[in-house]
């Protein structure tokens, strides 16, 4: 009676599509929902409660926290740009690609509209009532990023470029039994360490979004929420680079590690009794993200 | 001889409830000696010892730390939310609840008495002999806390929710098989830095106590030394929020866990070599925080 | 020949407790190179390069590098008090206690004059020349630990008593097969997170020495120095503190560790199929902080 | 077909030089490019975006990244000084010295140009336009180190053989199976902690360097982008020290290790079961980085 309560199979929801979108659309929702929160925290007590470290760590966790809530059923992408680098390659099906992505977007507006309940006092004494894109007082950029008053164009977008491939570059590796792997079961924890790294050293510019979904689900709920359409006008029209310039990355960023790396990896991991068998012929595994993945791909196909 | 006296049989307690009574005392005690002493450190010092976030990370380990020592005996619960929670899942027997969470009040009244002592001559120091809930000088939040002048009661009450929901929700899915665990070593580790997030990000508006022990047992104490009966009075009563609201946000984040992900897993464990056999009728192992919990409920019916 | 010049077999001391000395010399020695380095650090560039934190970070890091350099050879104990809780344990020989510590001391000591001879430039430009153990410029707690000047001297004997204690009851547990342990590979790290929580948390009243070596090995350098007897005499002789309560404290902290934990544990790890086996009368291993610990003491019987 | 796409056998480098050659470009790459970035992050916002702290923790990360792309295909030394160490313990051979050390530089020149591009218009607008090695508004630090005005030149020299001594000292142990060896797949990871630990204590006379091409590889770049000769000729040529220093810190850190702990350990591992068995004859694997190392090079002679 207890174990029918708690596993109800009733409750098991049928499309493998649906079941992986609601776990992106959480998984995306716990990053945002300790990124902005920190974000709020730090922004409203005017760095009296953490400091812009804080806000960092708060979205590492934020990834690990995710990671292990939602990686055994979706993968754990939680970013557009992270879907898009599986997708070419040939990891997850294209099939995939649009619904993660709304569910990544979706997630992250959630957690935007919650943050904003949870700290709406703080914001409007903050604020003094008044939320604004530009000064002292903005609130703004609790959400979404924006660029630094210098920063050209061309200049944000490599930003977000380089951001976005240096964590494609690092994540990219830890699964990879031929080279150095992370251990499987702590994956969530480095993959968190990198971002805290690319946190504190590559949002000086624009924020770091490094994730379209990041980014765009938090500035379409400050549209709605009363900041108002400056948010997507402010910057001419800035809205667009940290959607886009992260998809570029990514896939540079993956590239980067098959030429350098995933090309360069002998054939067959160094445990293996085989290795020096030159005439091996079976197809081998090749960038494995996670084991799993193939798993739940392959019964997803019956 | 030397084995005889570190490992005397006549001082085991008899009774499993009151051993595990022991083991959630001495883990609250822990978890609240790291965290107010590091509060009294940062406060008297006026965040020349230590700042915010060394608050923050001291509660992290006391967290971590608690666990190691009592995880095995107990569960290490340190928390009447997270305790209610697992009697909601069918884990621990309610008959646990009420011992439990008054032993955690004990052991975060215990530990308040002893930074107390430890910290006497510097709340001495800072407050100029006069022990008050507000003001620049008061030293009550070195113990319990409080909400922010501006804060309405119903934000603090869904900021409680809000808080103690992302707790359960990032924690009830670490030690689930047929997910991507944690490492079961490192559980302790995990939560710890789980609890770091929250604590950076959802501290801003009441100070994230998501545990009414850990708020309960430290108020009591301020109460009993010389803070007066303000420390319950003040802002309206708010007191009863960081004992109440956790609560309700544990049941509701353990909710969104099972719809969200634990009933969405697969019957078994992806390393099951059975996982396709679809005839399969044994009951399925649900929500499992620790298999040694069961172990231990299972040799308690004895 | 290149192993033989890597592994000469003459280059091995004969004696175990030399040998074990040397490691504990060493260990306690890197101990100290990052702790007082750090401390010269953010003294001597007046918190430019580094907060209160990294001295707190740094000794952490000092600890887990010391344990995974010395833990195979002589336990990695680095702390007198630690020595002497094996020693009432029952695990390491009493006749270990005096040429440990002293070992610990010396490895202190030399470490302090290493970070004189880098910092001595620095130490110069900040204290004009004159070293002193008072005012806006002293240098000497770059070395040794020293109280606050409010701080009365039975509270800094129990402010040494509770962080000593804090810090043997956190550490006994980690490999207690019976209870929850810390991977055995990655207890330097358990260990360093729990010294960080306790320098972060009870440091306030006078910098958290629980360890007699760590602060009296410095001391005597900046005596010899040129910081006088003042290091000594100051305080109205103080020194005598941190170096008599961590001995009080570490036996307290592990005299509850048995009460609480170690004898409500059950007679065999969760793991052992045997566990239900209720006439087993063959002796229990009992606290085990290492298992290596007994092999090599076994084997140095030979 | 996509299986092709992504491991293309043509695309493999035949030369294994090559191969590990490109590996510690990356490595080094990725190494600077998160800790330079930070740097200028930090600068550029003039400490409001991240403090010094955030500087060494950033690099600490990029060591963890760079080790796990790279240590399965060349062994992750990204720095020449633990190349040399590695020649002169007779594990990698010596012919690699030059051609690591090369790629190690360029990695990091290359690192440095990418992280101007990402932040010119940040480093425009902080410096005024004019890029200069001394005053308020230098920004040469971003990219190499510079010692304190205070510094002798012996002082900085001591620096930097302390500093890298410490680094081999620490990181030599963890993959040695007859002390305490951190668990392999964690080695990237623990590594990062100590060259965060060298960071926050042993960077305040001269930036902590401890990597001749981590300093000489941005330092040409710097001359090439418009710095001038300055960044050569400055501090009377103190470039050289940042060079050579780490080069005898290491080969002494190493000569310690070997002397203290190394040549101390017994014969064979504790696990082994043979342990007692004094007659073995056969060659005792010594200092093992990385089983994988030795692997490695035994293929490379086919």
């Amino acid at each position: 009676q207890s174990s029918t309560m708690i596993q109800p199979r009733f409750m098991r929801v049928r499309s493998a599509l649906f079941r992986e979108s609601m776990a992106e659309f959480l998984g995306t929702f716990v990053l945002l929902l300790f990124g902005c929160s920190a974000a709020a925290q730090v922004k409203t007590s005017r760095e009296t409660k953490g400091q812009f470290l804080s806000v960092n760590m708060s979205f590492s966790v934020g990834v690990m926290s995710a990671m292990y809530l939602t990686k055994g059923i979706s993968g754990a992408h939680l970013n557009p740009a992270v879907t898009l680098s599986f997708c070419v390659l040939g990891q997850v099906p294209w099939s995939r690609l649009v619904p993660y992505s709304l569910s990544q977007i979706l997630g992250a507006y959630t957690a935007s509209a919650l943050v904003y309940f949870v700290y709406y006092d703080a914001i409007m004494e903050f604020s003094g009532g008044v939320l604004t894109v530009y000064g002292a007082n903005e609130t703004a950029s609790i959400f979404a990023t924006y660029p630094s008053e210098y920063l050209s164009l061309s200049a944000s977008f490599l930003d977000q470029v380089v951001g976005t491939g240096t964590l494609l570059l690092c994540i990219l590796c830890l699964g990879e039994k031929r080279n150095t792997p992370a251990p499987e079961q702590l994956v969530p924890a480095i993959v968190a360490a990198i971002v805290l790294g690319i946190s504190m050293s590559m949002s000086g510019n624009c924020g770091a979004a490094i994730n379209p979904a990041r980014d765009l689900g938090p500035r379409l709920f400050s549209l709605t929420a009363g900041w108002g359409t400056e948010v997507f006008t402010c910057y001419n029209y800035w809205f667009w680079v940290p959607v886009v310039a992260p998809l570029v990355g990514a896939v540079l960023g993956t590239l980067i590690y098959l030429i350098f790396i995933e090309w360069q990896l002998p054939d067959h991991p160094p445990e293996d009794p085989h290795t020096e068998s030159s005439f091996s012929n079976k197809p081998i595994p090749s960038v494995t993200w996670d084991s799993k993945e193939e798993l739940k791909e392959a019964s997803q196909q019956i």
